[in-house]
This record gives C-alpha cells, structure tokens and sequence, in this order.
C-alpha cells in the first residue's frame, strides 16, 4: 500500500453480497442494567430486532457480534450468525471478530445502539460507496449538540479526516459536521485496515475509526449525511427514553397520514407493526402492543389496551378496555370498560361491554355478554373452550365454566354457574332462591354497632 | 362600476340583519375519510357544530353551504337554511349558492375548517366593515411559517390587493401578512362582485379571494388581524389534532383560572361545556366528554373518564371510575375504581367502591354499595330500574335483577340474587350453602396433573 | 447606626443555631380557593411540607408565620413553632411575628410559595451570608421573563440595591437579575432593620425588601444566583401546575439514572418518596402515590396506580392494577387488569389477574385467585381479615366472606360464598346446581318482544 494510492483502490462490488456487521457487545453500563444493552425494547420489542429487520432489507447478509455470556443476545440474533468477542478491545477488534463472514463484496459496520437507522439511509451509504474511486463511505450528522463527537474534516467535499474531539483544535471544534460510527468498504481492504490498526491511546483499545486514515491513503473517503434521530447512540436509560419518543413520533405521523383520527396523537403508543385502515378513531390513551389491526371505521376509546388483536369495521372497543393476543372483535362488536378479551372470537354485532373476562371463547353474532360474566377457563392445569353461539343472552354475573357450550338464542339467568352444555333456545339456571329475613337486617346492624361502642 | 368609486361605495348597514355565510361542501381529500370534512369532531363534536354556535352568538342568520350527497351535514346544520352546491367550481361558486339567502345587510363567509374562530374575530370582522367608506373587510395573520398563503399586500394601513403565492414577487413573497379568506361585505355588492369573478385559472374555478380586487375598485378594503391558531384551516388529520390540542390549551387553561387544581393539564381532556367550580382537583388522566358538571371540593381521580354528568360537593371519583350520562353523585359521595355508572342518581354520602355497575338506578344517602355489585337493569329488550333506600347494605358481589326495590336500612348479603322486593331493615339471602369436602382439591390436582403428564 | 457602617457589621456565626423563617400567611387570592395557598398539594404533599423538609435538612430551627384562622396550616407546620400574623401588613411585618424565634445566629426568610427551592440553594445563601464583611445575603434569578420582578442593582460583584419595577428607570428594568425576596442576615441585624421599615407605600405594607437598603448601609450585600424553576413563587393554579410539572421533570430524569426504563417519562407521575431500584420497567401512563418501592426486574404495566406499596423482584403489575396502602407483592408475583389489592400481602409466585378486589389478606406462595375474586372484608362496621394458605386454586368469582381462612392446597370451585374455614387440600362449593330449562330462553325473548311491539 502506497501514499497517494488511488489507483489501487478497490472497485465498487454492487454485485457481490454486501454484509452488514452489527457490533452488539456492549454493556452499557450507563443504562446501569443487568442485560445487555442491545436487548433493551424500543417499540415494544429489542433495539437489536429493529437493526437486524431495517438491515435484512438493505443487505445479503447479517452478522452479529456478541459479547460474552449473552446468550439471550445470540438468541434474538437468529437466524443470522453470531460471533462472540471475548475481550472488550475496542470497536475495531469487535469488527474483526467477524471478519471470517465478511465475505468478498461491501461490508457495512452497524452498531445496536442505533437501532432506528432506516433503510434509505442504509442504501445510500452502499450507494456511496459504490460511487467511482471510493475507498470508504461512512455516515455523519449535524447533532443539535455537537458535545464531544469526532469532527469530520472535509475538503468541502469529501472525507480528509475524523479527528476526534480531544486532540481536536479549537477550529475542528468548531465543525458542527459530526462522526457517526458507521462506515461501509469493500471487504479484503477493511480487513487489511483492521490489522493495521492499533492500540495506541490511552483505555488501550482497537477503535474502528482509525480505518478512516487508512481508506484516506488508498482513495476516495465520502460521506453521507443523516438526521441525529437515526444516528444518536443510545447509551442510557434517558437516551432510549427519547428514541422512544422519536419512534412513537414517526409512527403517529404514520397514523394520521394514513387517515387516522388520534385526538390526542401524543397519549397514544403504537407498536411499528400498528396497522390502522382510514377512518378509525382513536381518543386518548390507548396503547397498541405488538399486531394489532383497526378496521375502517372503528373506534378505539380511551384507557383501551390492545395486542395481538383485530378490530373490525364499526367496532367501538372500550373506554378500559383490554384486547389479548388471539382476539378477534368483528365488525359492529362493542366492547366496553373493565372488559379483559383473550384468544376471543366475537361475532358480528356482539357486546360484552361491563366487568367481564372472556378466555378462549368463540362468542356468536348478536349475542349480549352480560356486565360481570366471566369464562372459567382455567383449572390449574389445563385451559379449556367456551362456545356461545349466535342470539345468546349471558345474563349479568354468570360464570361459564369451561369447556362448555351453549346453543344459538338460549339464555343464561343473572348469577348462574354455568357447568353443563345449554341447549339452543334454553333458559339455564344455576342460582339460589331469595330469602328475605325482616328486621334482620337491622337487627345485625345495632349488634354491630353496639359491638364497636364496647370497643 | 367605474374605478376610483369610493364615493358609491354602500354605508355600512349595522341595523340590518348580519348574515354568516360557512362553506362546508369540502370533501377534504386530505383527510383520508369517508366523512365530509365539516363532520370530523373537535372538542368531541363535529367542527361545523362549533362554528354555526360561534356565528351565531354574532349574526342575525346563518346559511351553511354543503356538497351533494351530504345528509348528515345538512342535519348538523339545523336549524340554520342548507344551500347545496352540486357541482366543485371554487369557494366563489360556493357562496353564490348561497346568495338568495344574503339578505340586505352585512354578510361574512366563513369555512367550515376554521372552527376555533372566535366570537371576537367575527365581531371585529362585522366592526371594521362597519367603518366609513369601507367595502370589504378581511382576516389575516401572521402565521408561524407562511408557506404558500396568499399574502396581503397593503398601503401600511389598508389592502391594496391579495396576491397568491405562485403569482407572487420575491418582495412579495417576503410579506407575512397572510390571507385567511373570510371576509365580510354588504350583500348587493358581494352578489355583484360574485357575478364578476371569472374562473380564468388553472382549475378552472371561482376564487372568492378574487372579490378583493373588485372591492378595492369601491372603496376601502381593510383588513382585521387574528391569532394563526383561529384561521389556520384544517386540512389532515394532523392539523385536526394540532387545532384539537390547540382548544385543549384554551380550555385548561381556563380551568386553571377558574380555581381548579389540576395536577397534570396537558393529560386532562375536557369538553367545551366542562363545568369545574373552584377548588376542584383533577388528578392526570383523566377525560371529560360532553355535559359535566364537578362542584367544589370535588376530586376526580387519575384515569377517570367521565360525560353527561354532575358530581356534588367534596365527592371523591376513581381512580379508574366511569361516570355515564344521567348520573348525579351527590355530596361527599365515593365512586372508586372500576365502577361504572349510568343514569344513577347517588344519594349523600353514598359509596360504590370497587368493581361495580350500577345502571338505571337511585341510590339512597349513606348506602354502601359492595364490591362487585351489578345491576341486571337490561333483559335484552327492556331497560328496568333499580330502587335502594337510605343506609342500606349491599353486601359484595350481589346481583340486583331490575326492576326490584330494596328499603331504607336493608342488608343483601354478599353474593346474593336478588329479585324480589326487599322491605325496610330486612336481611335478603340468595346464595347457597358452603360445603367442604375433604383432601378433594388433592385429588382433583392430582388426577389434573396426571393428566397433563401422560400428555 | 452610621452611614457607611460596615466596619460595625455583625461577623457571620456558623456556629451559632441558624433559623428559617417560613412566610405561611399568604390568602393566595390568585388560588381562588378556600385552602391557604401553601396547603396546595405538589407531588401529592402540601407545599408547606416541600418546604419545611428541605429547610430542616440545612437550618437547625425553623419558625413558621401563617396567618389568622389557619388552624390545618398550623397543624401542618408541627413540630415547628407557629406564629400568627393577625394583621396582613406586608412581609416585613410577617417576618417580625417571628423575631422572638430568631436565637442569636443567622436567620433567612423563605417563602411557602417557593417550596422548590433545593438544600444547595439554602447553603449557598448561609455560606454567601458567612463571608467576610457581609451583611446580608439574598436569592436572585434570572427568569426567562423578568417581567414585574424587582431588579438586583449590583457593581458587577455585590449588590447595591433593589430596586422596583415600578420605581424603575429604563435601563434598570433592562437589568435581568431579579429579586426573589429570599434572604439572609444576623438575628440582631435583622431585628434592628425590621424596626426600621416603613409602610410608605401606595398598600401602606410594611416591605421585607426595605431592609436590603438598610444592609447596604451596614456592609456588603451578596447574592445567590438560583434557578427560576425554585424561585419562581406559585400564586396561581397555572404556576402550580408548572411547579409540578418542573418536580415531575426531576422525579423522572432522577429515575432514568437510577436505571429504570420509562417508555414514556412524560406520562409517569411520581412521589418524592418512590423508590425505583436499576432495571424496573415502567409502562406508559403510571401513577406513584406516597410510600412505593419497586424492586429490580419487576415491571409496572400501562395504567397503573400504586400507593404505599411494595413490589417485588420480578413482578408483574397491571395493565390496570391499583395497589394500595399495605399491599406488599413479593417477587414474581402477577397482578393483572382491574385487580385492586388494599393491605395484602401477597406470596410469592402468587396470582391475581382479573377483575379482582382484595383487601386486609394474606395470600399464599403460588396461590391462583380466579377472575372475579372478592374479599368481603368490610361487614358496615368492622374489617376483617382473609387469609389463604400456598398452593390454594380459588376459582373464579368466588366471594370470601371474612374473617375466613383457606388452608395450603385447597380447591375453591368457581362461584362459591366462602363463609367458613376450608381445611387444607379440602375442595370448597357453594353453589347451586344447574337446571337446563328447554325452549324457555326462546319463550321469554318473544313474550318481550311481543310486549315491545305492543308499546
């Protein structure tokens, strides 16, 4: 490798698998927790899962670098490979853990910490480094803080240097123009590079921006600006808290241009996997775990909880109320407060709007739920099936004890302990008679009373 | 019509009838809805609902301008005369619709996506037309990003002319005074400068903005400045919510001056009917639809949702509790968490604390209403109601099959059914007898565990 | 007393008991309200007590000056010693209600107004006042709006004069140091000066900033310069509003460092008092009364509300689980939507997750409570207590009338009214039977509906 050796670099390989290389060993210890720090939820689910997604759309390949004793990290990291780094020697050793899987196209350094890097930006670092005479692309920023960021010196054009903060000069200081982290290159020179790195600086370490210098000398090193939300590193508790604000942002955006009504779009939380058809209606605080679809035409009331659930067209859900995993609300169903759903079927023009929890049940069309009725679907050990069918009235505070079932148009007296199959069009009863005792009552109260004056 | 006819200019009419004339037939494409734009709600209720209150605390008479095929608008617009325009050829078109419908005196045209304008906007409005010599006046206002408004070029004092934006000089764009489009004039000259305005534009439509320069042919034309959050119009659903938290604002603060103490206002919701008296608390959370009314000392607690409803002095409601429409707690009643109420009158003092619906019901003074209490008021047909005296009772997890009675003083014991008449001091029972039957839960958690073993 | 007297200036005496005078008597006109001002709750306590605790940690004696017919004010000053300020004559008059309290040492005068203000401000004032040659030092600001404040006259170092907005010239109210009205100065000095003040004045009060001039005569005067956020005084429900969203900034950055996750800070309302260990989860929309302790790992879902309570490693809480006083959840238990627990103890392993009240129990080790469960705890009069053993199943909807014990294993069928003691591994019913009425459900729907049609 010479000076000045332009000439050798190597050309752009758009045709050869590109890698992207996710440095995950962190322990970040300033989120002061006991797991690892790309395992921390952004949306609802792990930093890590955002990157591996947002990068599996851009590139052929992932690879993903742990550190030691993570296997939780190595699991979430499926199926992509994982290497471990045993040592903590910086980031450019972290980088070459990987190196057996870089293969022989472009190779792309991503960091977990970054997880709401998006595609376009991903690409137009590919896109970059596979212009003309480019040894290596990397990403930079304008943060509103430039703080102690690298600076990325520029011939107003293209990349000259990183020099970072502490041995910056007053005028390199001044560049607002900041390092990001991520760098792209062909996959022989990053590895040439990295074994040429070294260790020289006071915590001892191996950073990767000490590849920038050594792209200099072989060609071209150019830039790709992105906005700070994408490329501030989340390193504490505080950071992730405004990811998270910057993610929930983004997906109320979504929302609301997708014709969506939020009344209060800064008190509803989505998950990125939220769908909502035009025309639904959402009031304030409601929260939207992961797979959740709203039909055209629903509304999601206030204090409304859902996961893992459809809502059809014309449904009102809540205010209160609380959409399980498996639960599917047709269209024109009404479910009202303190109303707990899980694994549901509710037919067309159902209601269950008081006090109720349904568990694994398949409710019939048109069929009235009564306030305070509850399934009994578990009995410690196994958990069994209600089935309702269509026209059925569950009279208030009834208990359905599974598995049971009960025929179209029967109906279920208030405060009946349901434990056998209901023919269709029956009356079940399952409830004591009224006995009133006169003057009881009173009777029971002065004895109380004359108690508590004893003392 | 000559120029230069200030002299033939109409006096200003203040002692004839003011009409507001609001343009409601837009589709609003933006907005991704099935719904006329005028019909999406603010405040809890739709945006033309608020305007036609506004105007109509200003003008003698309304007249609303809808699109085809628009039902439920026209119906929103009652009383108030609905003019239909059929074919979309502008905002110039759309108020000849209506020009049967002037009268002889001043009229205003309004938008239906201007709904927060204020009562003193239009009368300011209504005041500077009324000036000597005046043929028309406008609203503007200096927007936060002027973007593509037309702007109002004036001579320092009044308006020269409008100029649209991609009409507009550099000079010109540089103005951020910005047209708002309503304006106000005398009915014969509006209806004479209507018939003028000419659809020689890209679109082919009638612009009433065009009737500025015809007005300024005739005399002065001034203009009235207002707040950007009056006239911004709402075009998508994220303008809604921006004018939504816009009111939102309005109304919190109001109640803040008027003596309520709320903890958290940007999570409070109210209406804009909301009645709080002095020395109210509002813990956060908590939402207010239409028609409430919390009288001092009253406490609201942390997600409480509440509508159509009054709550008496020093009571105490939630955390979690939903009062519905009909209801009336009286003072220093207590509604806790998850208890719902509608059309429930509660008497002094009276306490429904946990887990409870109460429907269709009068609840005398001191009664203590049990945990899990539910009101059957509902056979699938008819709604049937729920009397309990003073000083009574209800033990928890009682069921009340309406239409039933229960007299001053009575006592339901916990897990009853009642449905018959419970006389004064009486004790009601409706439960079954507790047996115990030995080792028998081993033994059913022995053979379930078998089970699950052999699979 | 000379001009130019500073020579005669009392040496500072650190080791001379120091006072804080707390001026209570405040109305709060601007509060519209029955309560005096410093009674207004801020993170769910009174100001007062803000005040006095931060006070206490810094002064070795604290005084407090409320005004006439203050009697829960007083009381909320206990054990500190009260004075009355009969007559409302200005906070110079205030302070001298007081002088008999002063000792002999250094005595500030804080304001119940100002209850943010931290200990680090306190010691500052005590540690500027301690300086040689100083005569008295005070509290100044620089707030976003210098508005009407009184300006801090100074020669670059020490100040000069205070001068009034009012009484002041152009280039003073350009000056942005504000008074806050804070101060601090030797007993004697202080008694000395206070008899000097004059009430002339447009009120006829008697103004504690007078006494600035009157140290300025003496020796140096110094000043502290704090934040706006502890100085700003809170005269309106809008600024305590603030006050508290300002506190709620601190509980919240103090959690993130702490290592909590919070999803959404800004939707997390906490006490002074909680306590968050490293790695709790917070969902969105949690409410923290007084007295909480969440252990590390455990998780506090969306729409929760606990007070007085403690959570345990690994527990789940919510979504929608109030906790109240005496609840104490030990590790990995699950409290689920719409469970409210008040005094229990719930064992570890433990469940509750639907629709639940349970209050004044003990529950065992992996102990399953059904949906539906209620403790009557309450017989009108008395409370009693409900304990169950480990390993108990209590099905769903059962009711437990206490006082009632439930021993390890035991079964409880769903539905019961548990009114007697079930021995250990015993099953428990009490419930009636089913009867399977034929054609009956259909017979009763028509008998309505044809009553329907009828009218």
């Amino acid at each position: 490798m010479t000076l000045h050796s332009s000439a050798n670099r190597t050309p752009a390989s758009p045709h050869k698998p590109t890698t992207a290389v996710i440095l995950a060993a962190g322990l970040g210890t300033r989120m002061r927790s006991n797991l690892p720090k790309a395992l921390h939820r952004l949306g609802g689910r792990p930093m890590i899962a955002h990157l591996i997604e947002t990068a599996a759309s851009v590139f052929d390949r992932i690879v993903v670098v742990v550190g030691p004793d993570m296997p939780e990290l190595a699991k979430a990291a499926q199926p992509h490979p994982v290497v471990v780094q045993e040592e903590r020697l910086g980031t450019a050793h972290a980088t070459r853990m990987a190196e057996e899987l870089f293969g022989d196209g472009d190779v792309a350094v991503l960091y977990a910490d970054n997880p709401l890097i998006t595609a376009q930006t991903m690409r137009a670092l590919l896109e970059s480094r596979a212009q003309p005479d480019t040894a290596l692309a990397l990403l930079a920023m304008h943060p509103a803080d430039p703080g102690r960021y690298g600076r990325v010196v520029t011939d107003g054009q293209n990349v000259q240097r990183i020099v970072e903060w502490k041995d910056a000069t007053d005028a390199e200081r001044a560049i607002t123009l900041c390092n990001a982290g991520v760098l792209c290159a062909d996959a022989a020179d990053l590895r040439r590079w990295l074994a040429e790195v070294k260790a020289e600086n006071a915590q001892k370490e191996y950073y990767l921006t000490d590849v920038v210098a050594l792209a200099a000398e072989q060609g071209v090193v150019r830039y790709v600006e992105a906005p700070e939300q994408e490329l501030a590193g989340i390193n504490s508790r505080a950071e992730l808290a405004r990811a998270e604000a910057a993610l929930q942002t983004r997906l109320r955006e979504t929302a609301l241009e997708g014709g969506a009504t939020l009344v209060a779009p800064e008190t509803v939380f989505f998950s990125v996997d939220t769908v909502l058809e035009p025309d639904v209606t959402i009031e304030p605080n409601v929260v939207f775990g992961p797979g959740v679809t709203v039909r055209s035409g629903a509304m999601i009331r206030a204090f409304s909880h859902l996961e893992g659930c459809e809502v059809g067209n014309n449904a009102v859900i809540g205010p209160y109320a609380r959409l399980r995993p498996g639960t599917v609300c047709a269209e024109e169903t009404h479910v009202g407060n303190f109303v707990e759903l899980k694994a549901v079927k509710l037919g067309k023009g159902a209601k269950a709007n008081h006090l109720t929890y349904l568990g694994d049940a398949q409710i019939g069309a048109r069929t009235n739920v009564g306030a305070g009725t509850i399934t009994c679907n578990y009995d410690g050990v196994f958990k069994h099936r209600t089935e309702i069918g269509d026209n059925v009235f569950v009279g208030s505070d009834s208990i359905l004890v599974a598995p049971v079932s009960i025929g179209d148009g029967a109906l279920i007296a208030a405060g009946s302990v349901v434990t056998q199959n209901v023919p269709p069009d029956a009356l079940a009863l399952g409830r004591s008679r009224q006995i009133n005792k006169e003057s009881r009552g009173r009777m029971i109260r002065e004895t109380l009373r004359a108690k508590k004056e004893q003392g």
